[in-house]
């Protein structure tokens, strides 16, 4: 690659881990709990998140960031579920990064949150160099796309905390072949939670929302260190 | 954005044009014809590309090179197909470029080459913004993506020459919605060509050589005018 835009880029990168950092802290102040969203396009990020904040809000204060290119379709989806959510459109970015965020939250009062959930641009590559302030970071991969992603998009996974399967109600229809997923996720980043769900039949959103209670420390001890 | 990414951007942009329209002539002057995939992660192009080689060489001399950043998984398998391939690693890079291009072309002699195929890294945004001095853009969409891309994408639909919506073997499994997707694409590309392919069941590849018969030149002038 070009070294002026090597340069540039570690130089933004930079920025953007001073920014997040930040966030992460204004995050902690209030004991705010920030989960985000990252995969393909179409890996069913939005219809994942809407069935996650309709179980989610029974039992805490939660709200939403949505990004893409174009459009408000995704916010208007989520919404449905009766919580706050805010469009991010980032016109041709092909990722979020930590002031976009920053200015999304505009003035939502964090302290009355609980769980705050991101959802990115469709896009396995980008959005792995930004950290958002995010505690922990959801990686989705549906049975669709095939069971080589992992070993051809490494760093998104080995920047995620939870790789999450879906469409899961799928699996027979298109030949998905489980063991082979689960070894290359296991190659490529060794121990990794992986979940299986479907956000149409609803399998697998328990575990998910378990694992949503559990406290978050790695990437609050690592930023806050 | 940062302005000074921006600058830098334009930058690249303009030296991948002129590197773009340098291999252009270069193929022009053998005749060779050059078409691109792009697409997300996932959505067949690997397998459309390897039906579509194994098809075209009863006709044609062909050769395919193919992007991924990581892995030389999909040269193997296109490999299957007896046609020469050659795999571009691009590490972290989300996307292909001009120069990568040039150096994959290697020691291929051009001049005994009818057609060449480029898969690009799966990825909807970025490859958009890159010339490859292709002649014909594809880009393909999986009917388990969801009816929304294009509006979600509209860029990556705004360079391409022609849109072809894959796995259509699936569409009854995921409430396709054909009607959605063509007034989707529709409205932000008036007039593109759209073609419905299943490269499991062999559904819409006649169609799809039938176009790549077709002559090109609308890009060729543009980039010799």
């Amino acid at each position: 690659m070009n070294p002026r835009i090597v340069e540039v880029r570690k130089d933004i990168l930079k920025k953007n881990d001073v920014a997040a950092a930040a966030l992460r802290r204004r995050f902690d102040a209030t004991g705010l709990i920030v989960t985000s969203l990252v995969s393909s396009p179409g890996a069913g990020k939005t219809a994942f998140l809407e069935r996650t904040l309709s179980m989610a809000r029974a039992r805490h204060r939660v709200a939403a960031l949505v990004g893409d290119l174009a459009t408000e379709c995704d916010a208007e989806r989520l919404r449905r579920s009766g919580v706050p959510v805010r469009q991010i459109t980032t016109g041709t970015v092909c990722h979020l990064d930590a002031e976009m965020i920053e200015r999304a939250l505009g003035e939502l009062t964090l302290a009355d949150l609980d769980w705050l959930f991101i959802e990115n641009v469709g896009n396995l590559v980008c959005p792995a160099s930004y950290d958002l302030g995010e505690h922990r970071r959801a990686v989705l991969l549906s049975v669709t796309e095939g069971e080589d992603k992992p070993l051809k998009y490494p760093t998104i996974f080995n920047t995620a905390d939870v790789a999450i399967v879906t469409k899961i109600d799928l699996a027979a229809a298109v030949d998905f072949d489980r063991d082979a997923v689960l070894r290359n996720i296991d190659s490529v980043r060794p121990g990794l939670d992986v979940l299986e769900v479907s956000a149409k039949t609803g399998e697998g959103l328990d575990r998910w929302l378990a694992l949503l209670e559990q406290p978050v420390s790695d990437r609050t001890v690592e930023s806050t260190a």
